[in-house]
């Protein structure tokens, strides 16, 4: 097990269902797992003469690791793109490790880019790529088409951004103006086979969001990236650079990017070896294993942290008055990512504590229950802590402290009052990243707690 | 079956589902079950030579049609308070119907007040009082204490609920104002034995608050209420009959209202016999029946009816994905109470209907899944609907209709939404009001759907 979660304040069964989840989606753990078990395309992969692995994301240094234990001596070349303090200084044996931006692109993230191209040119269809990806991708590597700059995209993605547009539209724009994104990868490669290992930070698995698809086919064209622009106004508040390029691409005059049906796609072979699905039915399965009455209520939570949070509370009161929907001793569990609206001034905290805090009152005198929710990644908001745990004594702690939930709710400060009351889950960055994790659980009679 | 539901536009089963929820918090049959099946209090009750009955709140007559069946003659006296338009024009034999301002208190309401005290009056310890209470008995009887009227009252009862305060300080201060509330009737009512049942309007049942705790020990003082109104600093600005009253009160020089230990209250029993709970319980059973993997998730659920709509469409989407937390088919039921936030211009809804149109987006293309969200009073905000039920279905409709869901959810305007695309449910009024339900279900195969 881990020992990211052994100094964290709850019950020992709590801090190894914490754990299975963190190591059930483990980059490290989850490529040599991968490889070690291989489906018939990565098969093909191991057995092909020369692999060039390209791992690109936020985990691609431990990820690029598992890969050369497993592969050793046949990657030809290799190619980390990861954000900076991601990389040990210490070298792995055959890769290059390049740092770019995150989360806003940079010079660096542009020759990221050119350094993965540079490694794909001249393969062979009995060459392998091993492309081992996950989140951050979109802005640790990109490569503006000629004569488009990084400036250019990022007044682009501003302008889409400050417009309201939908992630899906800027998506459709962003990968008509740069080479990575999209399915560029995947030309780029060819005629060697892909298998491309998938680390997904987005809920659901969307291949073509997770680090913009790289791999992936690419079903909006360059006129549904011109109407995304038009129908928001913008097209004549474009970088001139980019108007132009995109109208070549209206007049066919530059290459599309690749479509579904292509027969390049199908020598590439998408796996997903950590989700958050994969993380909840971990800590799910531990937390059966230590006896508690287990369910899974969805993978897929959105919505408001503070409103979540109090609906989640009237789930856990239920379950510690009424042992329903589970009898004590239960966990159920939730996997997903809530979002936090900000006013104009705000304190500290991420969407797990407010999340956690919005429970405290509901909470309050209900014997022997925890409500934790947690970050994957170790980082909750821009804080240094994971998440926070709320039990039934939090509200009497606080209150002989003379803080009011209420308050700290309502100028989303949730950090400062768990770092005052105690609560806060601090497990240090995790190297993964697959979204948060909500577990409700009521404990044992306190004899065997 | 109640013919209520025999309308919406729901599968057969739903139907059925949902009448059975509005048949177990049926004002008239459950103070019919109460009484034909006494507990021990209810056993003395019947044995008495004389009965009073005083039923106030928006059930009140068809609660008092009930005991007029079962008591008979021996109903001494007898007073229904209700809402204009909650009683039907033929009299009740041996009662008088009295109408009383809702949601604000109106002279009617002192008038009542007058009406119930009358008919407490003069009662021997062998006599027994039979109080009928439901939701909104608190505006329609009120009895300021002299020299009060009515207008100090509602002054005070705004400058608290401007200030902010909570529901329990604005109770601390109007139980010490008003003659009927925390206890009044309970002391009015001594020495005769006192049976109170009770249909629950509030999530948790809390004895006090319903009808504001006519016949409950009330455990502020006049010290409290001053305190509540001095913290806020609005003692300067009260209306000077209420200043002067509250003043006498913190002196001594006028009773406190009646405190837990009270000998009083021994001779008073407080039964719920209709609460959202049995109403969540019923419906899960009448599923269970049908075939339906059940589970009660929770009776309690509190938070902003948008934000809990997309948390619950997460939890339909892993049912409908993944068979779980429970397979298909399968019905997960909810109770509580959701809140809308306006903002300054809005259209027109209700928190059941918009609850179910946050969930519309996450839901589209899921076979076979239905969300309902309905109020058990039948009245879903000012709309004629009692809510709305969406499924994989309502997103693609919307569209041929040109409608947006996020369009229609950023106005507050759910009612126009379900109004053109299907989907709301109209059982007109119940005569019950135990909040709201909801029901996350996943049909069978269409086949036999």
């Amino acid at each position: 097990m881990t020992a990211l979660t052994d100094a964290l304040p709850l019950p020992e069964p709590l801090r190894q269902v914490l754990a299975a989840a963190l190591e059930a989606v483990d980059p490290y753990l989850a490529v040599k797992r991968a490889l070690e078990t291989p489906d018939p395309p990565t098969q093909a992969l191991l057995a092909a003469p020369r692999v060039v692995v390209i791992a690109l994301g936020k985990a691609a240094f431990p990820m690029a690791r598992a890969a050369r234990e497993v592969l050793g001596e046949r990657i030809a070349r290799g190619v980390v793109v990861t954000k900076a303090g991601y990389a040990p200084d210490d070298a792995l044996p055959g890769f290059r490790v390049h740092i770019g931006g995150h989360p806003v692109p940079t010079e660096g993230s542009v020759r990221a880019a050119a350094a993965i191209f540079a490694a794909l040119r001249g393969l062979r269809p009995e060459d392998a790529v091993l492309l081992l990806i996950s989140g951050g991708g979109s802005a640790l590597a990109t490569a503006p088409h000629l004569p488009l700059t990084l400036a250019d995209m990022q007044r682009t993605t501003a302008l889409l951004l400050a417009s309201g547009a939908a992630i899906e539209e800027i998506n459709a724009v962003r990968k008509h103006l740069d080479a990575v994104k999209g399915g560029g990868l995947a030309r780029a490669a060819a005629p060697a086979r892909v298998v491309a290992l998938v680390l997904s930070d987005v809920l659901g698995d969307p291949l073509d969001a997770i680090a913009s698809g790289p791999a992936v086919p690419d079903p909006t064209t360059f006129a549904d990236a011109w109407q995304v622009l038009a129908s928001r106004g913008l097209t004549d508040r474009l970088p001139p650079a980019v108007r132009e390029w995109l109208q070549r691409g209206l007049r066919g005059e530059v290459p599309e990017t690749p479509k579904p049906g292509d027969p390049l796609f199908a020598r590439v072979h998408h796996r997903i070896v950590g989700n958050l699905a994969l993380a909840v039915e971990a800590a799910a399965a531990e937390a059966r294993r230590r006896g508690f009455h287990t369910a899974i209520a969805t993978t897929a939570l959105q919505g408001e942290a503070g409103e979540i949070g109090r609906g989640l509370a009237a789930v856990l009161q239920e379950m510690a008055r009424r042992d329903r929907p589970l009898p004590r001793p239960a966990c159920l569990l939730l996997g997903g990512e809530t979002t936090v609206t900000l006013g104009e001034t705000h304190g500290l905290g991420g969407r797990n504590q407010e999340l956690a805090l919005a429970a405290v009152e509901a909470l309050a005198g209900l014997p022997d229950v925890w409500l934790i929710s947690f970050a994957t990644d170790g980082t909750d908001g821009p804080t240094d802590a994971a998440g926070a745990v709320a039990t039934g004594e939090t509200l009497a702690r606080a209150r002989t402290l003379g803080l009011a939930p209420a308050d700290f709710l309502r100028r989303h400060d949730a950090y400062h009052f768990w770092d005052a009351v105690g609560g806060l889950l601090r497990t240090g960055p995790t190297q993964t990243n697959v979204n948060d994790l909500m577990l409700l659980v009521t404990m044992p009679p306190r004899a065997t707690a």
